[in-house]
């Protein structure tokens, strides 16, 4: 278990932002206790009725128990559901059986505060892996989640754990005329902080959709946003974004994926998705740099955002960055080990606005002092030009320093 | 270009070995002035007549001009060969066409001094990504490479870039009868080192064996020993293995792959090659531990090997062992990652002989404390059991700690 001692707030943080209130939905706090500091480790998150609901979750072999849950519950990925929880401190992970016995039963507590079943509760977990939950803690909890209210703020500090600071964005917009509203939260640092497990992203709009338009959205926006970001290339067994639609702000409901009044929303909550997504970076673990890479000129948007996540997953190119280094050769080094089609002849490097190479060769006129000044900015941005096609992809990420290594090294020491 | 200075020998570094004498080849080293420090950056490998010769290469997308170099003359992974070229301080890789015409034309010195064509010479380089190579500087001392004669450690020492010791390895074998010797040696410590590229290995037998065998013995090898190793997963423009054999044992041709007098030799041989990979591991930049990661119960061999290799690539698992911290969580991370075929359910963990977790859950009798006495080795080994076949695999790779990040990120502040 982790002390829960707070780490220095990253440098690169944003504040929390003011949140607009979304209708439908009702947050709550509580501490369970799986902490020793004094933090609520709980978050219930409770609907109006019955929200559509839609997720996407961890491609991880081993999973989790609390993972297991929600895709039982939403088969097609997509459905409905009364309340969500989730819990800080234990990932309820590699826990077998009685994992799965523990996740039943904490879902169960917080429907019979409810009034509904377990199976229209539903469940994420983040922390130590290997631990049973101990669901009696949760149950105890139970009927102080289902009344009264906490706000975003104080919902993502819930369920943070080695988070250095809570994240939240939202967005207002319409359909048909119709104000609607899309808040929500994130968590995670490392893809997997010290022993503990888990990207939780959870969104809340009070537009009225079905599960399966929500579906379509959650689907098309993912590759852009929370698989367009990477700390450490290490992914979870706990990994969760699930979006709520209340329905509750009175506009329209929309069925089809292709109703015109869908399209600045999705747009919307596409930067939503985004916003969350681009805080996970910026708080990577020991991170001091934020780092955009765009490959262009690639066969395939996919091709395109295997080559950017091979250099934004690259040790070489990231403890580059961490030395405020514009080590070119090193994103030349990850493009190739990428094994898709480009044009060595043909392929350019730009950091920011200086070239570093051209159509295969460093570029004339490379500037080393200009060069140097530019990689000491915080925020900084690659550009890689492959020369096969028209394709691009962007991947976020950070710079990989002894901070990261001592976080996830002495951890135990 | 490097400053050449030495970096401290790793912790995990071993001795020179002495070497049998290969009967059929000469060594000869010199100073280019590719490093500033007055250093040997030359090594010409002279084979009396010609060697077959076998190759394995680098499949980064970009690759170097010698690379390219030695592919057109081994056009199906090997041929025959007089000389072997070996330059470090300069990678000659992503130089475009001026790239290409000085590697041909300092083949063309060696092999006017040789009294050969260009063509009967290969080359090899290692060094700064995007520099020309000064092809002159290799002319000059064309004349003094082709006579006298060095040792392997004075060999292994000239292709040296950022390997903070020399790296060799040999033995003895039989054909039929016949006393044959194998040596080599090889260079490299991060896949890729300050902006700098490349692994290197050269091993020559006087064994009389075809190209078509020698190729065939690569290629079987090639997975088990420098294929098993991995130090940051970074891979270079310029990786290259070239294993020749001169005949001048007197022992027995062999052309056939099948011909069990083989079998002895090609024993020795993976031995040699082994011993050379596994010594890449204990010069990884920053190394404290060297560590086999063991895979079985796994479909396919190839699908054990590619979840060692999530394993021994994870970030966070290498941050882990730096940290001597038995964190089996993160293990199953790893392996869950690698989209393998996994039973959850039968998942095993151990670190040395102590089981961290059987059958899905965390063992029962779990001793934290003997784990963490464990831990403190420095060699270690990890051994996952996946539940569904009957194929293994070995990966070797090393812990990742502050030191790979400075000597990585604060090469050029």
């Amino acid at each position: 278990m982790s002390s829960g001692a707070p780490l220095p707030v990253s440098p690169l943080a944003v504040p929390f932002p003011a949140l607009p209130k979304v209708a439908g939905v009702r947050l709550q706090t509580a501490r369970a206790g799986f902490y020793a500091a004094a933090r609520d480790d709980l978050l219930l998150m409770r609907f109006e009725g019955e929200a559509a609901c839609a997720g996407v979750f961890t491609r991880h072999g081993v999973g989790s128990a609390p993972v297991d849950w929600c895709k039982a519950r939403l088969p097609q990925g997509h459905g409905r559901a009364r309340a969500m929880l989730i819990n800080a401190g234990c990932a309820n992970s590699f826990t077998g059986e009685p994992g799965a016995a523990a996740a039943a039963r904490s879902a169960a507590a917080v429907g019979a505060a409810l009034g509904c079943p377990a199976e229209e509760v539903l469940l994420a977990s983040t922390g130590v892996i290997g631990v049973l939950l101990d669901d009696a803690r949760i149950a105890a909890r139970a009927g102080d989640l289902v009344q009264g209210e906490a706000d975003w703020e104080q919902a993502a500090r819930a369920i943070s754990t080695t988070d250095t600071f809570p994240k939240g964005a939202g967005a207002t917009s319409e359909i048909g005329g119709v104000p609607v509203r899309i808040c929500g939260i994130a968590k995670g640092s490392g893809m997997i902080a010290p022993n503990m497990a888990t990207m939780l992203a959870f969104v809340v709009t009070d537009a009225a959709l079905s599960p399966g338009v929500l579906k379509s959205l959650v689907r098309r926006a993912a590759p852009r946003t929370f698989n367009a970001v990477t700390v450490d290339g290490d992914r979870s067994t706990n990994d969760t974004l699930l979006v709520f639609a209340t329905g509750a702000s009175g506009a329209a409901p929309i069925s089809r994926l292709s109703d015109p009044r869908l399209i600045p929303f999705a747009a919307a909550l596409e930067g939503v998705l985004l916003d969350l997504a681009l805080q996970l970076v910026r708080d990577g673990e020991g991170a001091t740099k934020f780092v955009k890479i765009s490959v262009e000129g690639a066969r395939s948007e996919a091709s395109a955002r295997r080559i950017a996540r091979s250099i934004a997953e690259s040790p070489l190119v990231k403890t580059a960055f961490a030395g405020e280094d514009a080590n070119w050769g090193r994103i030349v080094m990850a493009v190739g080990k990428a094994d898709e089609p480009v044009d060595r002849t043909r392929l350019c490097v730009r950091f920011g606005p200086l070239w570093a190479a051209r159509d295969g060769k460093v570029a004339s006129g490379y500037d080393e002092a200009a060069m140097s000044a530019y990689m000491k900015r915080q925020e900084l941005e690659v550009a890689v030009d492959v020369g096969v096609g028209e394709a691009r992809a962007d991947i976020w990420t950070c710079d990989l320093t002894k901070q990261y290594v001592a976080i996830n090294g002495d951890y135990r020491s």
